[in-house]
Formats: C-alpha cells, sequence, structure tokens
C-alpha cells in the first residue's frame, strides 16, 4: 500500500455563488461546472493516485451530511467535521494528525474541493511528481500555476532557483509568497516570468509539516498534539475536536509557515486551473451560445441580449435587451447583479442576515 | 329605475404585462395597481350612477370564470363571454343587444375595464354628463382625455365648436378622430388644445347606436339581428353567440361607425386617466423607495441600484447595480427586460408559442 495520501478541504462557504449555493450546500457541494458536486470531481481526479481510503475530506458540521452524500466512494469515517474553522493552518495540523494515525511515515497533498481542473492527466503527473519530492526531501512543495493573466485576485509565489527534478519535472526553490497584488504589480510579475499563482495546493510528509509546525507556530502545534492524545486515549475524533478544537490559534497556514519556513519549493502546475470564484467564472467552462449567452435550466433571451450568465431550473426566466447580466433562479431566491458586481454578492447577503425573516435564504 | 347601463368591456389579453398576465388571467383581472382586481376596480368605479344589476361585463371564455370571481357584487349571468374575438365593433353591438333586451330605451356607457382612474368623484360627475347629452340628443357621445403629454401610444380626438351643455360641462362636435400620431404630430396636437386622448369610454343610448352600426356597418347589424332574433325565440345567449358571433364582421367601432358618424359629440374628462400600459406605467400609481424602486413582494434592492420595478411574491429576488430594469417574477416565470424594452414583451410571447413545453405559460 501506498504512503500517499490526499485531503481535500470542503470548508468553504461558497457566498459568491448565492442563491446557488448557501451555507449548507456551498460551491464545492454543487456541480457549479460540470454534472457532478466539485467535491466528488475533485475525488475523482485523484483517481489512480490514492485509494479510496487514502483521502480525507475536511469540512465543517453545517455540510457534512452533504458531503458525505456527495463522495459515495469514500468511507463515510474519512469525512472529517472541524466544529468551527479556525483557518487553514489549523486545518492543515488536523490534516496531518488524521494521515498520521492513519501512517505517520506518510506523505499526503492538501487539495481545495472546488477548483476546476480539465486535464487530469497533466494534473496527476505534476501531483504524482509533487509527492515524489516530498518523499525525497524534506520539503513543504506547493504546486503553482502559471499566469495567464495579470489576475489580482490571487496570491503569488515567487520561484528561484531550479534545485531538483522530480519525474522529469524542474523543481524551484520558492523566494517568497506574495499577497494579491495591485493590477500594476501583477502584470510586472506576469511579465517576469517568475511568478506562479499560489493554487493553495501542498504536498509534504507527515513529518516535515508537523516539524514546520512546530517551529513556526508552536501553540497552535501545542493543540493540535492534546487533541491527537485525547484520540489516542480513547475519545472520539468528534469529541476530541469539539473540546479542543475551537481553542486553537486561528492563523492561515500562507502567513504561519509558507512565509516564513526555508524549505519551501514549488512545481510547475502544467495543467488548466481556475478556481472558478463567481459566476462570471462559470462562463469559461460552459458552452455559450452565438450572443455569448450561457445558459442552463429553462432560459429565453430575446435576439439582442447578450453575454448573459442564466442558472435556472424548470421555472423559465426570460430576457430582454440587457448585456453582461447575472440571473440564477432558485426556488426561493433569485439574483440579478451585472457581472461587474459579482464579487459583491456579499453584500446582499450581509443584508440578508440582518433581516430575521430572510436568515433562512442564507 | 334608472334607464342608465354600463357595459365594461374586458376581454384583453394584457400581453405587455407578462408573466404576470397570462391568457386566463390578464391585467383586467389582475391588481396590476391596487388591492383588487382592475375589473372591480372598474365596476366599483360606477357606484352610485348605476346599479349592480345594470352592469354587464363581457369577456371572453377563457377569463369568464375568473371574471366572475372577481365580480362578487355582479349578478353572475352580467358577465357575459364573446366565443371568438371579433374586435370592438361587434362588441358595441353585443353590449347593445344586451342591453335591449333589458330596456330598449336605456342609455349605455362603454368603459375598458383595465383603466386607473383616481378621482372617482370627478369620473362620476363627468359619466353623468355624458348620460345626460345620450339622453338629451341622438349622439355618440365619447369621453376624451386632456393630454398630459405627447403620447404616440394613443388614438387622438379633435374637437370642434362647442354645441351644448350638460351637467355644466361643455359639449363639443368631434372634427374627427386621429390614429397613433409620431411624436412630432403628437406635439402639434399638445400645442393646439383643441386634441383630446381616445380613451375608448362611448356613451349612446340604445336607439343611436343601432341606428349608426345599420347606417355604417350593415352587414354586421344585419349579423347582431340574427342572433337577437335567435334569443328572442327562445336560445340561450351562449348558444346564439356560439352559432353566430363568429360570423360577424371583424372591425373597430371607431374604424367602423366613430371615423364616420357625424353625430359624435365629445366631452372632456376632468379625471386623472392611465391605460396602464406595460410595467413602466405601474410606476406611476405605486410608492417609490428613495432610489425611485417600485418594489413589491419579496424584493432586495442593494444600495445603487435604481428606477427599478420588482414584481415579486414570497420569492426573493434580489438585485445589485442595475438601473431602470423590471424584474417579475411568477411561480413559474420570471421576466428580466430594460424598462425601454417593456413594450415588447409580445416578442417574447412569441417565443414561447413556438415552443410545446412553453405553451402553458402563455
Amino acid at each position: 500500500m501506498s504512503h500517499r495520501y490526499a485531503v481535500i478541504m470542503a470548508g468553504g462557504k461558497g457566498e459568491r455563488f448565492w442563491p446557488q449555493s448557501r451555507l449548507a450546500r456551498p460551491k464545492q457541494l454543487l456541480p457549479i461546472v460540470g454534472e457532478t458536486p466539485m467535491l466528488a470531481q475533485t475525488v475523482e481526479r485523484l483517481r489512480g493516485l490514492v485509494t479510496p481510503e487514502q483521502v480525507i475530506v475536511i469540512t465543517n458540521r453545517e455540510q457534512r451530511a452533504a458531503a458525505v452524500a456527495a463522495c459515495p466512494m469514500l468511507p463515510p469515517e474519512n469525512i472529517v467535521a472541524e466544529p468551527v474553522g479556525r483557518d487553514t493552518a489549523a486545518a492543515v495540523g488536523l490534516a496531518a494528525l488524521l494521515v498520521a494515525r492513519r501512517d505517520p511515515t506518510a506523505t499526503l497533498a492538501m487539495l481545495p474541493a472546488d477548483q476546476v481542473i480539465h486535464d487530469t492527466k497533466a494534473f496527476r503527473e505534476v501531483l504524482h511528481a509533487a509527492y515524489d519530492a516530498a518523499e525525497a526531501e524534506p520539503w513543504l512543495v506547493t504546486i503553482g500555476i502559471h499566469p495567464s493573466e495579470p489576475a489580482t485576485g490571487y496570491g503569488y509565489i515567487q520561484r528561484g532557483q531550479m534545485i531538483a527534478r522530480a519525474q522529469g519535472r524542474d523543481v524551484f526553490e520558492v523566494k517568497r509568497f506574495v499577497e494579491k497584488p495591485h493590477l500594476e504589480k501583477a502584470r510586472e510579475y506576469l511579465a517576469s516570468g517568475d511568478y506562479l499563482w499560489n493554487a493553495g495546493m501542498f504536498v509534504w510528509s507527515v513529518a516535515t509539516i508537523r516539524a514546520a509546525l512546530a517551529k513556526h507556530v508552536p501553540l497552535l502545534a501545542g493543540g493540535l498534539e492534546t487533541i491527537e492524545q485525547a484520540i489516542a486515549g480513547g475519545r472520539s475524533i468528534d469529541d476530541a475536536l469539539a473540546e479542543h478544537f475551537p481553542t486553537l490559534q486561528k492563523i492561515s497556514v500562507d502567513y504561519a509557515v509558507m512565509e516564513k519556513a526555508d524549505n519551501v519549493v514549488t512545481l510547475a502546475g502544467t495543467f488548466d486551473w481556475d478556481d472558478v470564484g463567481a459566476w462570471p467564472a462559470v462562463m469559461r467552462h460552459l458552452p455559450a451560445d452565438e450572443a455569448g449567452n450561457v445558459l442552463r435550466g429553462e432560459a429565453l433571451v430575446e435576439t439582442g441580449a447578450g453575454n448573459l450568465v442564466v442558472s435556472t431550473d424548470k421555472h423559465l426566466v426570460a430576457l430582454m435587451g440587457v448585456d453582461d447580466l447575472i440571473v440564477v433562479h432558485t426556488p426561493d431566491a433569485t439574483l440579478v447583479c451585472p457581472k461587474s458586481h459579482a464579487q459583491q454578492v456579499k453584500l446582499l447577503l450581509k443584508r440578508l442576515e440582518a433581516k430575521p425573516e430572510w436568515k433562512r435564504l442564507l
């Protein structure tokens, strides 16, 4: 049996896909792109690399049942719920803990649940190489994405010297992680050729990530050890997490570890990649009509309207004389906004939160 | 008992209010403005002028049941359905026939079912004067509306000499009826002060309108006489109409009679009047928020959006970053279009007609 595991991070709220996404049914549990939930597609993408027993999903309590339903190919006990969100460093520590209980010599990949990657073959090859690298050296391996545009919505990784090869691929030192840049900076990064998008995909051995946590966030590492001892002492994972997880330090893995560690390396992802951040991104993956409209469900667009994203079901949405608009119909709520405002759906959700009779729509 | 009747024409399809209006539930059967169906408001507006027994509604078969339900204050037998639409001249002839059966010496007002008139008092005074005029002389009396803007969506009435007074109001000869003008002409009409909007409101005696029909459209008058004789011979109104109404000449009363007759007079309607032709017109009658949005039902408009018309129910419609838009949600269909396109909803309906699975939405 292989010593390779994959841990899928599936705790996102997916607010930007409201009203199709809801608190209990976020983006990763919906077929935003494709026919199955994005989480299921992420699991499927790992086939051939790891067995279903070696895939763990970390989600939250609200979404656990839906995650189990979305992943019938996984043992239900591999779907673990955080009792509360404590940011990504705690989740990384929990992942290492869960894998270590099964195999302390293992290597694990950490993968977001809600990305679209069509070129599965290249993805598997790169991940295979990343496992190799993480097994060969005590490295924190991150898979970066070649930027296709000066995106301001992602963090970037500046690569340094090529220091190794894995499966015929170059492994680079990482000079630094940089936060989401302004457009001008993003253009510089793109032009330099030395920057990759930080896609939140990491591979490391249990020993390496635990050493990094202990070194850079010792308080967090201590809290995780308390949880591990509680489980070793006979408590269920749920009970141990319920008691101790909420006390863990809340910090991102980028800030806590990746930006500080000196053993971070990167492999370039040679596959297509899209984190499908909001409704307009959906258009990149679905067929459009001649007017550039992406329509799902019973949508009727009268000639003259174009560049629309319409998602509905058996309910007819009829549009006329409008452009660049997003219309998402669900049984109890409909969103209408220009594509340019798609990132701001959170503003609407704040309004829903403020009104008792609208909370059911969150 | 008074010799005055009112016949309400309630056969319109109200296509421009789709999806709230449907073939079987058009504008006049909906509370487009106000809390009750517009037909019920029209009946209510007649209170004090005529008794419920003297109000007749002419509708069509598809809408008859809904019209009866909308008018619980009327005897159900006063709601008469045309088996097919044969334009307004045939409807006028049918109205005269129905009234004549009850009182051949009567005067009748013909009124559209779907107009908004807030100043009920002035409406009743003008109608009272029009009945007086139609009883005093063999006139075809039309009530014109003082134009408030150079509208291109209405026909106009050019008035001539003042030839009488009724209830203290001037009665004018009519020089001519003119069809919907272009904007330039409409501006001339408005500036001249001699033109009124043709609101489709007429008052005449049974004898006068029958004489006019016999003179100007003798074929139609003959067909109507056949119907009358069938009913006199013992057939039900429905049976007689089913057999003979479809054979009647199809022509508008304006073209068949009003534009040709030399005994047409007009009184100026001194009340507010709106035929509420399409969704944007609704805004004139409903309260708007600070951003000029008229919202009905569960609508959520994020700051920055303005000048919207939103109609929904318990289903939340959330809008952000859009202006001048109409969004109408119903349980099985939603319309999204700019106000500037509101008159073109018929284009969508043609598309619905063309697709079998969408016909249910007409």
